[in-house]
């Protein structure tokens, strides 16, 4: 029987031990930007996305090693888009995960640049490793600047921030799903099959895995806010969520929708995916 | 004679040209996105570090073409460096050029995310290119990333806002002048050369030169400001330049020394560097 919990809680330390590497020390000038990254980064995240990067890696047959760097990367990027989700100017939210949130306690304009150095990291890290062929790592670094970009995960958050002075629409919370989360969820699978030397047929089911899997994993996001307000929301910020345009078993049907269309996916692939499929299964059942 | 006000403006309309074709289309969603890229873009900069970019190719024997998408990309990190230097948390300036800054205009919010989304941009122009070979594109990622990152651009904006309140010495001004102002000078002709194949010792007298420039650039920019304190600077940031800790004249004789270490390097290299020698020049004549 396949423990996820106990295989995401393994994962994830392998995980930190890369960004671990990967981060400048805090004693490397600037030290305070330095510590104010390894704060973002090392503030009990659940590592989803690079778990994910890892999983597909081996689904295509290689050891999840091959996709270490691009799952720390596409962590990196997803916890500089944290960090500036969090300023005053944005969300303005003073707890992220029960901590003071990084522009609370190393100050706005560092959390600025912690997010930007963050950024640049994501990238610098793709292409600094020796053992990965140079066409592999243009082709990584494409897919995580398309998918944070302005029509990627910023895009998503331009629309978020400008959809709450408007007429909410469904349209408009598919767009804000799709890019905010989903175009994320899709990379870091991608990542890793891409890192692997995947195929086109493998790179394609894991494409569709990812997008459902970040759509459903948003909507269920939603479900749980609305069901805990007070314990997991501390934003000034009004809540733009999927429950904005359909009732909570609309939303519940849709996510199981995309799950059972997200696993659907897998099945042309001729690999063991248990943990993709125990991924899927927890992002529909899950309390937190 | 050569004619460097020629050479830049027409230099700087085949960068904006460029530019133009790589920014998403002011009509893609999100519209306020793209408008505010394309706005903080196209402000009248001077295009210094994509023009080095482009000499740089020349001067190892290519046509500047081969640099046009890593001189963009430069320009397009540049300005979103510029974007959230201007915001209310760090410089709170309110006019850029005689223009209302990106937060003045679109919001403090959508200010953070253009720059953001260009720095993304900056990297995917890179990569996205057909015509230029993997193994050169994974190099000139490197050299933006580690120019833009946490010990290039950011660690010199962290340390320059936290020299504010710190008693300012000659090391701290140092640091700052060349992870803020030289890192991206610098990164800017070794792109230029990179993307044109040149040799080891090509690309180490054009990384000589363009860390002076960039320092020397730095200093001028400063005795401009302190001649010009009316026009020039709009900022509620109390100013931190080379003259807090040396003479006007000493900072005059000290770009004088690094310019003519800038011409010196050019001299190893077999090649006409007269547009790099002439903006050379410019910078330690300069009046605006």
């Amino acid at each position: 029987m396949f423990d996820l919990k106990k295989y995401l809680d393994r994962r994830s330390i392998i995980v930190d031990e890369v960004l671990d590497k990967l981060i400048p020390a805090p004693d490397i000038r600037p030290t305070i930007l330095h510590k104010a990254m390894r704060y973002s980064v090392f503030s009990g995240g659940k590592r989803i996305r690079p778990i994910l990067c890892l999983a597909a890696a081996e689904v295509v047959g290689s050891s999840y090693r091959s996709a270490l760097i691009p799952a720390a990367s596409i962590e990196l990027l997803h916890t500089y888009t944290l960090v500036h989700d969090d300023l005053p100017c944005m969300d303005n939210d003073d707890f992220r995960r029960g901590k003071p949130t990084v522009h609370k306690k190393f100050g706005e304009a560092n959390a600025v640049l912690t997010g930007d150095a963050l950024q640049a990291l994501a990238f610098e890290v793709i292409v600094r490793t020796q053992t990965v062929a140079a066409s592999t790592k243009a082709k990584l670094v494409q897919e995580l600047a398309c998918a944070a970009g302005s029509t990627g995960v910023i895009g998503g958050q331009v629309e978020d921030l400008a959809a709450i002075s408007r007429k909410q629409t469904k349209g408009m919370i598919d767009f804000i799903h799709l890019h905010k989360t989903a175009d994320l969820f899709r990379a870091s699978l991608r990542m890793g099959a891409l890192s692997s030397g995947a195929s086109r047929k493998e790179i394609e089911a894991l494409t569709i895995y990812g997008s459902n899997l970040g759509l459903a994993f948003q909507i269920t996001d939603d479900l749980l806010d609305a069901g805990q307000p007070d314990s997991r929301t501390h934003s000034d910020k009004p809540e733009l969520t999927c429950l904005s345009v359909m009732t909570p078993a609309k939303a519940r049907m849709k996510a199981e929708t995309l799950i059972h269309d997200a696993m659907t996916s897998l099945q042309s692939l001729k690999a063991a995916c248990q943990p993709l499929i125990s991924i899927a299964q927890f992002v529909i059942t899950r309390t937190y």
